[in-house]
C-alpha cells in the first residue's frame, strides 16, 4: 500500500425530499449565491422552485446562470465569473449533473484566479483558492458532487480537459435519488458506465498490498452493475436508484482509490472521442473499456492475474485457472453484454468516429500531438501506438 | 435504505513517516496545544520527540498532560480541561490508541461547555462547540482517529458513556502503521475484535434494500480478518497492519453504515463487563459477539437470512440452503475459531466476570437498573432479560 492523504468536507446529505434544505445547509456560507444549471429539466422537475424557496426562507440572495450543456463549455464559464464579479456572489450552487457541477467548480476557481482560468485546466497555473460550491445532483454518473475534480471543453481549441484539488471538493451535496427515476434509459447506461470507470480507473493499479481496496472496488462494482439492470427493467425504482447514486459518490469521491496508483488511461482516451464528436462520456467509455481491456491483459503475468481477480470477483466467471486466458476472456464478454443490456454503443463507428481519426485523437490523448509524448495511463503505460490500436479493436 | 446525511471533515494522512507532518499539518488551527497522551509507550517508540519536533519546527506552542489509561477517566478528562484553561491551549492534539483520542475528544469538548463535561456524557446537554482535535494513532482499534465519538468511564460512579457528534471528528489524523509492528498479540486480537464489532453493529439491520453498504461492510470483515491472521503469524509485517489499520478506520468513520439502521447491542453489553472488571473492550466484545448471534438468529426468519448472508458471504461457508441453520451455525463456529486464532478469551469466566454479576450488568446496559428499561439493540431489541441469557450463553 503506498502513503496517502484523503480529505472530503463535502456535508452530503442523500435521500428523499432533501432538497429543501439546501439553504439552510448553505446559510453558513454563503452571502450571495449564483444558482447555476442546464436547461430546463431542473425546472420541469419542480427543483428549481423548490431550491429558490429554500433559499429565500433562509434569506439567502442569489442570481442565476443557466445553459449548462453536457461537455461544459469554457464561455459559460467565463460568462459566469464575469457575472459573479458583477454581482458581488460568493457562493456558487449547482443544479444538475456533473455538467452543471464542473461549471460551477470552474467558475468558483476563476473566481479566486487573477488570469483565464483556464491557465488551471492547461497546467499553467495551480488552484490556491475557490468559492465554496455546494450541489443538488440530478443524475448519478460523474461523481462531481462529492469529488476533487472538474472537466471542462474549451470549443475554441477543441480541447477538453480535468483540473483537482482539495479545494474543489463541494461543501454541501444534496443528493435525493427521487430524481433520477425520471432520467431516460440512455442516461443510465451513460451514467453507470461512467460511475463503473470510475472504479476501474482505480482498481487496476500495480500497487500490491491493496486488499481493503480492492475488496471495496469489487463490491461496489458487483453493486453497481446489479442495481443498473433493475433499473433498465424497473426505471422508476426508487432503492435501485439510492443504490446507483450512493455507488456513483463513493466510485469518485476517492475511498477506493487510496493507497494505490490509479490509472485513467480510459478515461483520456474517451476524452478525445467528446472532444471529437460531443459524445455522451459514459457512451465512449463503454466502447473503450472492453478494448482497453483486452490489449493490456496479454501484456505480462503479472498484468493478467488481476484480470483474472477481475473475471472471477467482479463478473462472477468460475472457470478453470489453469486456462486463466479463457477467464479473462470470458469476464470481458460479461462486462460487454452488460453494456449491451443498458443499450450502450459497442463500437467506435455507432458514434459516428471514423478510423480516419484515430491517429489524430490517440496523439492528442498521449501528448505526442503538441510535441510532448507522456502516454497516459499507470498499470500500463500507453503511447499513442498503443492507443491507435485500442481505438482500432473498438472500429 | 434510508435517508442520511455523513460528513467528515477530518484530513487522514496515512503512511510511513507521516507523523514528521504534523505540526505543518495542525498550524491553520492551532495556537497553542495540549499534547494528550498515554505511558511511556509513545516515548519508547520516539513519536513523542518526533511530534514535539514537528510543532517545535512549526513554531507552535504546547503544554503536555499524560497518564491516559485503557477505559479513559474522566478524573483525567477533568484535569485536562483545568490545564487547557489556565493555559489557554485552543487545540488538543491525541497521541497514542482510542482511549487518549477519546480522552482528547472529552476536554475539547468540556473546553465549550460550562458545566461538568460528564451532563453530555450522561445526556443532559447537548455538544455545540469543541476545541478542534488532532490525532497520531499507534493502535488500530477503536476508529476514534476519524469517528464522531468518544468513551469515557466515570470512576466515581462506575458508568462508562459515549457521545456523538460530527463537531468531534478529528480535523486531522495522522496514521502510520509502522507503530502497529511493535503492539503484542494480545492487542492485536482486542484491536482487530473491537474493529470487526464496529462493523458487525452496523452489518446486521433490518432496513432493507442496503445492498452497496452490504457489500461495504463484508469485504472490509473478510479483509482485517484475513490480514489479523497474517499479522498474527507475521506481527512485524507493515503491509498486514496497513490493511489493519485503514480498516479499522474505515470500520468506524460510518462509510459503512450510512442509510442503514445500526444495532450496537454488543457494545452496549460490553461496556457494562469493562465498567465491572476494567477489560479490554475487544476482548469482551469477542465473547460477546457469538453469544449474541446464536441468541438472536433464531429469532425468526427474516433475521436468520442475514445470518446466512455472513455465513456464507464472510465467513465462506458453502452449505446447502435446504439447511439454513447449519449454515449459520458454521458461521458463527468459524468466527469463534478466528478469535481463538488471536488468543482471545472465548467465556466470561477467563475474563473473571461471575455469573453472580449478570443481572446487574444486563440491568445497566438497559437502563432498567435506573429505573428507565429501553432496551438495547435495533436489529433485535433486547430486554435485561434476554440480556442475562446472552451473558449466561458467555459463561
Amino acid at each position: 500500500m503506498q502513503n496517502f492523504q484523503i480529505h472530503i468536507p463535502t456535508n452530503l446529505v442523500f435521500g428523499k425530499d432533501t432538497q429543501h434544505q439546501i439553504g439552510s445547509l448553505i446559510k453558513p456560507f454563503a452571502t450571495k449565491v449564483l444558482l447555476h444549471y442546464g436547461g430546463g429539466t431542473v425546472k420541469k422537475l419542480g427543483l428549481y422552485d423548490d431550491a429558490k424557496k429554500s433559499l429565500t426562507d433562509a434569506g439567502i440572495n442569489f442570481v442565476e446562470l443557466g445553459g449548462v450543456v453536457p461537455n461544459p463549455r469554457l464561455s459559460l464559464v467565463h460568462e459566469g465569473i464575469a457575472l459573479c464579479k458583477k454581482e458581488g456572489v460568493d457562493f456558487i450552487l449547482a443544479i444538475g449533473g456533473g455538467s452543471s457541477i464542473d461549471s460551477a467548480k470552474a467558475i468558483a476557481v476563476g473566481m479566486c484566479y487573477d488570469g483565464d482560468v483556464w491557465d488551471i485546466f492547461e497546467g499553467k497555473a495551480q488552484i490556491e483558492k475557490a468559492l465554496p460550491v455546494a450541489t443538488i445532483l440530478t443524475i448519478p454518473a460523474a461523481g462531481s458532487e462529492m469529488s476533487s475534480s472538474a472537466v471542462i471543453s474549451n470549443e475554441e481549441t477543441g480541447r477538453k480537459y480535468g483540473m483537482g484539488s482539495d479545494l474543489i471538493r463541494p461543501v454541501v451535496s444534496i443528493v435525493n435519488p427521487e430524481y433520477f427515476t425520471n432520467l431516460p434509459k440512455s442516461q443510465l447506461g451513460n451514467g453507470v458506465s461512467d460511475i463503473i470507470s470510475h472504479i476501474f480507473e482505480r482498481y487496476f493499479t500495480n500497487t500490491t498490498n491493496t486488499d481493503i481496496t480492492d475488496g471495496l472496488c469489487e463490491s461496489v462494482l458487483k453493486t453497481v452493475m446489479k442495481n443498473a439492470l433493475i433499473a433498465a427493467e424497473a426505471p422508476t425504482s426508487y432503492e435501485a436508484w439510492a443504490e446507483i447514486g450512493l455507488g456513483g459518490i463513493i466510485a469518485h469521491n476517492n475511498w477506493l482509490g487510496i493507497g494505490r496508483a490509479q490509472d485513467w488511461a480510459c478515461h483520456g482516451m474517451e476524452h478525445e472521442l467528446s472532444a471529437y464528436n460531443d459524445i455522451a462520456h459514459g457512451a465512449g467509455l463503454a466502447v473503450l473499456t472492453p478494448a482497453w481491456m483486452k490489449y493490456v491483459y496479454k501484456d505480462n503475468s503479472k498484468l493478467s492475474n488481476m484480470f483474472v481477480q477481475f473475471a472471477t470477483k467482479v463478473m462472477g466467471v468460475d472457470g478453470s485457472f489453469r486456462d486463466p486466458e479463457a477467464i479473462i476472456k470470458e469476464g470481458i464478454s460479461r462486462l460487454q453484454d452488460f453494456y449491451k443490456k443498458l443499450g450502450l454503443a459497442q463500437s467506435l463507428s455507432e458514434l459516428n468516429i471514423p478510423e480516419s481519426a484515430f491517429e489524430d485523437m490517440a496523439k492528442k490523448a498521449t501528448g505526442a500531438y503538441f510535441g510532448k509524448e507522456n502516454g497516459i495511463g499507470s498499470f500500463k503505460k500507453l503511447m499513442w501506438q498503443d492507443v491507435v490500436e485500442i481505438y482500432k479493436l473498438c472500429k
